[in-house]
């Protein structure tokens, strides 16, 4: 494993670490002189720093040009429109007059995104003007696409999986809920109809075969109505796939290394009626919530994971899943344990 | 962790290695000076070690004079037969003149056992008469229990965990199936009437309480009829308890540090109608089953756990575990999966 920290959670996990930062191309070429075969699990290594790996004769899982879909939403779009994948209305941005053309068909207001880089609401701004839209680009600076705004029903999330042989797995489609353009919440079954989950399947299942996708890949939908529109996707596991640890038979994590072994999928069904997903997110003093383990066991039927992360506001420390029949109380039953976890975190530090 | 492989599975899951015998007293005392909290999977530690660490003020959970109902048979039929805990007659062994007298009561067949470093059917005779009492006695040498043979019904096994404040949580009991003295198979539910299960789970309480146990243990009974015997405990995670992994909502590991760690014990209830774990044990060519993992994992639902052991002929080397709702489908697709396992292994012998 490349890391640039020798403590990083895959240490703690029993992985050899190679010391490193991704972007660093010796040593990636340093990994890749000791792996058969390659997988990644952010965005934060450069795409041209991948090709020259898989030049190089290195066997990446997923490809570079898979990856690409996640690392860049220009290219990642223009794919999609060309192999007639459903998606928002979008135009690439080189300035303001972009947007307002843009804006003259599809309405304002216009959602306008970094094409790289961005990730947990970051990067992502929303203009109601002319205006707006010159300070986003401002702030976004170059590489921006804009995108109609979507008045969607629902988000949801589909998992799925492809071997290098083209065999796929999806797993059931789940709701995700979105705050402050970061995942809070994810929850199985999505409340969709079943038109809309047979619809959601099929277009997951056009976007990983058309990527040539190898390993598992989480395909972030809006529900509008009766359609689905693909908004983003994350070419690794994925935080919307988490639960599947305990909720599916085959967690999303050993899928993964199913396909980039070349072992034969894994079953993805369900393993109760109702599953929730909360994140735990480092609150504003930067609290440590494993300071409140003890009372988040506590809560019958919490599964917590905590990462080993250092505390900061707002990164995803750890997570909290639930199962159950009844939605109401399998989310109930999650929230109170997140909640156990930032509770005593915050007593703590007045405490101290 | 104190093992005197570098490279033992525990080092695979991430845990720091201080390479030591368990035998050896210095390195018990070096890690004891690094843990604030001490446990133990195995039996090969002299309990004479542990009780030194525990007067030197180390923290043993469980402690000494608990594991000494697992380490010792003869000291847990004494504290059993004192406490009132229903188990097989049986007698203290000084010489071939004791089993003869424990026959003219129990009659024959008798079971001869060595009261310590006993498992997996080593270390255990049925003899018949006095001259297979004198080959057993010569073979398993001093320090030996006569127990009368029993015919039981069946064997199960209850996991039973308990915490520092003697907070109790049982596991629902499962079926064993032992073929030479060794556990090949173990199925949930266990195929008992509800008045033994209330029976079994009473008895395994009353020797947890009995033994003022801190982490989980497995106590294995026979049925026989409607009354049930505790044959023998382990005070570790147990061989019986691999299944609550995917079968159960808390594990048996997770469950053993939430005791040793002082934190909520977890809900134990079953997770699916049905479940079977079957031993991957080394075959006579002592061939890897790492070589059949493509083909285990291409069974479906099929949940494969290799140890990373070097394989030997008769060695436990993993386990495969199956659920689902029909005892039988869910028992031959753990029979399938272990199959490919080992056949594959021989093909590979074969060819080589």
């Amino acid at each position: 494993m490349l890391d640039p920290d020798p403590h990083c959670p895959a240490a703690l996990a029993g992985a050899e670490i190679l010391i490193g930062e991704p972007a660093d191309l010796d040593a990636l070429l340093a990994l890749s002189a000791r792996c058969e075969v390659i997988t990644f699990d952010h965005e934060r290594i450069p795409l041209a720093h991948l090709r020259t790996l898989e030049a190089g004769g290195a066997t990446l899982r997923p490809r570079p040009a898979t990856a690409e879909l996640a690392f860049d939403k220009s290219v990642a779009r223009r794919r999609w429109s060309a192999a007639g994948i459903p998606i928002p209305e979008f135009t690439e941005v080189g300035g303001v007059p972009d947007i307002e053309e843009f804006a003259r068909t599809a309405g304002w207001p216009v959602v306008v995104k970094s094409a790289r880089g961005g990730y947990d609401g970051r990067g992502v701004a929303v203009v109601d003007d002319p205006a707006d839209a010159h300070r986003a680009v401002e702030m976004l600076g170059p590489g921006l696409i804009a995108e109609r705004f979507v008045r969607f029903d629902s988000e949801l999330s589909v998992l799925i999986a492809r071997g290098p042989d083209g065999e796929m797995a999806t797993y059931p489609p789940v709701s995700t809920v979105q705050e402050d353009g970061m995942c809070v919440e994810v929850i199985y079954p999505a409340s969709i109809g079943d038109a809309v989950r047979t619809r959601a399947i099929d277009v997951a299942r056009d976007v990983a075969a058309d990527a040539d996708l190898v390993g598992i890949m989480a395909v972030e939908m809006f529900v509008v109505g009766d359609r689905v529109l693909v908004n983003e996707v994350a070419t690794r596991p994925h935080n919307t796939g988490h639960l599947t640890i305990e909720a599916n038979e085959t967690s999303q994590f050993e899928q993964h290394l199913r396909c980039v072994l070349d072992l034969p999928l894994g079953t993805t069904s369900a393993r109760s009626a109702v599953a929730v997903m909360r994140n735990v997110v480092g609150d504003a003093d930067g609290s440590d919530p494993t300071l409140g383990l003890d009372r988040a066991l506590a809560v019958d039927g919490a599964h917590v994971h905590l990462y080993g992360k250092q505390p900061r506001p707002g990164r995803k420390l750890g997570h909290v899943t639930t199962l159950g029949d009844d939605i109401e109380m399998v989310r109930a039953t999650a929230v109170q344990a997140v909640d156990a976890l930032h509770a005593c975190a915050v007593n703590v530090g007045a405490n101290a």
